[in-house]
């Protein structure tokens, strides 16, 4: 790195520009590399001739093919880039690579709710859950008038929650793949984060029956009011329901935050809207928190079927054993399957805001995405809406849609998540905190109050992925600990959850 | 019909049991059929000996045949009931029936709020749009800024909506079925009730390009705000979303209602929750209604393609012309295909709780569901998200799950729905009012703040299927008024819109 681009390994014949503002024509840029053209800040430049046909390579892997003669000097365009065939899930390298993260020396903790299923909780929420769309309307009215009239009264417990979705009827709850969207519900029920109560509302006539999600859970502490069973209309419906929350309030409030190593800590890492630079910058910091955590003991989960599918020789070599390999696999094969179903495939993902900011496609996105999961052993797989079984690092199979992928990676258990954007997002989730990381500095500028850390400063401060890692270790930890609240939070941002739901709607 | 049990069709070899709390064993419900068991409310009795395989009758239909012997005098359970195989789609009466409504004596009249493209609102809404879920968070900010705090300078405004959905991003964009999708949004921007005002948020880097939904209207007074545009973090996202609501909010003001004809009206009809007796109480009441406003030259939208299937050929018999006829059997096949991709079939529609209510498999409850759709001819049939094209009674194709329903044909462009209602929900939409008509009275005693009105009268307090749709018909003038308001918009119930995604998510 010169300031002016970045070249990630040292096979690469590209190198990204990172330059606030790009760079002008007639830069020398590296030794013997002159501009031929002006180049915005995080695309890519050509360090050599490359002729028809040639590999473009980028993180010392093949990203694609050129179209067509490059010039060294010249500005590699998306539509210069032919995409190569994704990895061959028949012949894969399983397992081969020995583990190379040893347990830390330090021990790390944080300040947690602990749970009597052995997870940890970062907030101490109150949810109120729908059993479908049908009572949505009425779960934000409980939420807002248990936050208005009752929360004051219960200091200990930091929220309500409506737990809002589109799922439970008018959906063919019997097709194969419906097991998605119910598991997903019904894990969702016992994430840390809500201490184990929950307050579950109903209708009575939908497909998606409550006890259906309430059985999943024997000698739990959820309620269930379905609106159906209730006489005396909406005041009684309210009447009731507020009854309820004060049962689930009273208990929630005599919790308190215990000191907790940091293996008790299970954190969700995610990007969205990103750039070429997320991948020198935001991403690798976060590999550093996940490896730190991973060494400690801790669980992180990976995700994003559809930017793993292109590097997925890449992770399969760090399967932890053949099966968790062959699951890995399984899960990508899936995922081809259901796009090809729907008459798409992996080409579908990047965006045009990817594209702008330099990724020019799905390979370079997923080079630059699985950076995320650092250099750890892949302890197991999840599929879609999978409880938590192990600890360590985890791939938990989600759509790359940001809101499928968080709420996936909440009802696999999170209690926090770390997210990486390079174009900017507002994304933010109300059941677990997210700290948002920006990969560049010009973003966290534009929007100051809305990023938490600006891993930019890798480029623009100079400084190293192990500094700007280690400072966001140590933010995980006071987010986790309540110490810190993020800036969506601040702001009191929240997107809903959006429930993948493969299976038709009728 | 005795008080006891409604037998609807002459052919009938059923009845259904109409006493709200069901009846005993020993009754004798018509002369010479004693019921051999007891039998809950909406529940069907054999009328006759129903050999194996034998024909069951209900609306002079053939809703299945008998799985074994069936007793005169016996509750028809669900289970002895063998599904018939659907309308053959290759095989149907097309246009045959000739047109029975004439235009009516009286003309009616409603206080609407007329647009420039020639569509009439019932409210006059600020409309804050979102072209990806990212947003939403801001969106929900903006809308409750701009209500609480410049609302209230502008009286003549009826509210302000945020339009969330899920769509936008993390979704197979150029997939074939994305087109759905895509033009639903389009078209809601232009649903009457915003009067041709829109704020629209974007984020920047979204597959669903902003300019891709503006751009579908050219001329139009949509504003565009993307956040990713924007310096000065949050702060100043919202300064600037204020400035352009006050723009907007300043031109809605000076809109007045006008007495406009009932042929300006456009209204939806949809069923949802139903039971058994909203075949013979709601959907008859709506039905009526649905044919009084086409005679008048108004606009009646029915829907759900699953509620249809199974009764397609009484209504291809309806279509105007030849043309009308084939595209609802399109939409058929359209959704015989979709269903069969997720392994599914029509079987996934019924719901549990239709079944409690009497309702045994998806014919008999496509029969009840057409019933709202009148006996007028069938003018013209909309796919997906497609937006009005000619007056009268239009088949406009959506799922039968209520909130996709609702989304569809507000893009469509409905400026108030029916929604009949047998086992009861608390429904309802924020960007058109919804009136809610209960197929039985023990509902609306249940839910008395929830219910508009009562077609369940038809049975308890015998009164005719055109005195309770008159009253009906009364009512949506007076909402489309502004002059009643509903119940759900009394208590500030509202659903998120749901958009009808069948191309994958990435």
């Amino acid at each position: 790195m010169n300031g002016k681009v970045i070249k990630v390994h040292a096979r690469d014949n590209v190198a990204v520009v990172v330059s606030d503002h790009g760079l002008t024509a007639g830069s020398e840029v590296i030794e013997g590399v002159v501009l031929l053209e002006a180049v915005p800040q995080a695309q890519k430049i050509a360090l050599s001739d490359i002729p028809g046909d040639g590999a473009i390579i980028r993180y010392g892997e093949i990203i694609g093919r050129a179209e067509s003669f490059i010039a060294k000097g010249s500005w590699i365009k998306e539509n210069n880039i032919k995409l190569p065939a994704p990895p061959n899930l028949m012949d894969l390298p399983i397992a081969t690579r020995k583990s190379i993260s040893a347990p830390l020396a330090e021990s790390y903790e944080f300040q947690g709710y602990k749970n009597s299923d052995g997870s940890v909780g970062t907030r101490n929420l109150l949810g109120i859950m729908t059993s479908v769309q049908c009572v949505a309307g009425f779960a934000q009215h409980i939420a807002r008038q248990v936050t208005d009239k009752l929360l004051p009264d219960f200091p200990h417990v930091d929220g309500v929650v409506p737990i809002n979705h589109a799922y439970g009827c008018g959906v063919a709850i019997n097709a194969p793949d419906a097991i998605i969207p119910i598991r997903s519900l019904q894990n969702l029920m016992t994430n840390p984060n809500f201490g184990g109560e929950l307050l579950l509302i109903g209708l009575g006539c939908e497909k998606l029956e409550p006890q259906r999600l309430i059985s999943a859970h024997p000698g739990s502490n959820f309620d269930l009011f379905c609106l159906q069973d209730s006489s005396g209309g909406f005041k009684e419906m309210v009447r009731r329901s507020m009854e309820l929350a004060v049962e689930k309030l009273e208990r929630l409030n005599k919790r308190r935050r215990q000191t907790c190593p940091v293996s008790d800590l299970v954190i969700g890492v995610q990007c969205g809207g990103s750039d070429a630079l997320s991948g020198i910058t935001a991403n690798p910091a976060v590999g550093f928190v996940t490896d730190t955590i991973v060494s400690s003991g801790g669980t992180v989960l990976f995700s994003e079927v559809s930017e793993v599918r292109d590097a997925v020789h890449l992770l399969t070599q760090r399967a932890a054993d053949a099966a968790v390999g062959e699951a890995l696999v399984r899960e990508m094969e899936w995922y081809d399957r259901y796009l090809e179903r729907g008459d798409a495939d992996r080409s579908a993902n990047p965006t045009p805001g990817n594209k702008q900011g330099g990724l020019s496609n799905i390979v370079e996105k997923s080079l630059g995405s699985i950076i995320k999961s650092g250099n750890s052993p892949i302890a197991d797989v999840l599929s879609h809406g999978e409880k938590l079984r192990k600890k360590g690092l985890v791939f938990a199979a989600t759509p790359a849609n940001d809101f499928v992928c968080g709420t996936q990676q909440l009802a696999s258990g999170i209690s926090l998540q770390i997210f990486t954007t390079g174009r900017g997002t507002p994304y933010n989730l109300s059941i677990a905190p997210v700290i948002k990381v920006s990969s560049r500095t010009v973003l966290k500028e534009k929007w100051p109050d809305l990023i938490d850390l600006d891993a930019g400063q890798i480029i623009s401060r100079k400084r190293t992925i192990e500094e700007i890692g280690r400072e966001l270790f140590e933010l995980v930890l006071g987010v986790a600990s309540g110490e810190i609240i993020t800036a969506a939070d601040k702001l009191g941002l929240y997107n809903d959850l959006c429930v993948f739901n493969p299976a038709p709607i009728t």
